[in-house]
């Protein structure tokens, strides 16, 4: 099997899993599944609107599964194949899962084709704070310097 | 009591648990309230490392508190509180989530200055995709189309 196939084959299970959450009724059509030395360690669909959850989209919950699958918080020497490009949340989360690479097969463009918000979100998240549709308002600034410092001051920390 | 000062004792309040949070050695110095006709319904702090999971912001674990207590998948009558402005992952949590509004303290250049990447991964998402530091690849765009044709067809699809 050629380099390329192996990543398809990764890929082609990913799409059979989008397709089949959407004829189960569990939720949007999005899959991912997680690597780690060519085999599947965990895999996830969308489950919003079943788990009532707007966090669980398919890498969110991929990423949350190999992480308690691997006991780690950080999937360093995994790959993670995606059905559709990630939205800005899960892309902040795969920076924060910090993979070696994404693969991913449709776009924002194409999710947006059947009503989904993605390309919206990364065109605010790109907006100046105060021209978002989003209101946010700051308060209390530097009180909540106190927690920064009891973090910067703790001995036994545990940076991620 | 006035208006900002009502709004200030949620604030107060989800600083109190950040500062606690580092104290009791559950994760990083951050934690979100959400709140429903003035009154509390979630909160959440960071416990990334405490529960082996990257995406277990403040923000993530309110907003998912939040809707497992109301029962929803959307926030729509709801404000949330937190301690930081959110980084691009919580923000786009926040986007699906919809909540009024949200209120941050912190800002982004706060959190960074003690370590944390979320000004780096707001400078990431606004990259052009090929420039940044997480390796992404496109595969098998056609194929993944097939999800999307079972979700446009799916007449009791329940959208979010």
């Amino acid at each position: 099997m050629s380099d390329n196939e192996h990543l398809e084959q990764f890929m082609r299970r990913a799409i059979r899993l989008a397709t089949e959450n959407v004829e189960a009724g569990c939720g949007g059509p999005f899959a991912a599944v997680v690597v780690q030395n060519g085999r599947i360690v965990a895999e996830g669909t969308n489950t919003v609107t079943s788990s009532c959850d707007p966090t669980a989209h398919a890498e969110i919950n991929a990423i949350r599964s190999a992480c308690r699958e691997l006991g780690v918080f950080q999937l360093s020497d995994c790959d993670l194949y995606t059905t559709c490009e990630p939205c800005p949340m899960c892309l902040g989360a795969l920076y924060w899962a910090r993979p070696r690479r994404v693969y991913y097969a449709a776009t924002r463009d194409d999710a947006a084709a059947v009503g989904f918000d993605d390309a919206y979100i990364y065109n605010e998240l790109g907006n100046d704070p105060h021209k978002r549709a989003l209101p946010m308002q700051q308060l209390l600034r530097a009180e909540a310097q106190e927690s920064f410092r009891a973090w910067d001051a703790k001995q036994d920390r545990v940076e991620y």
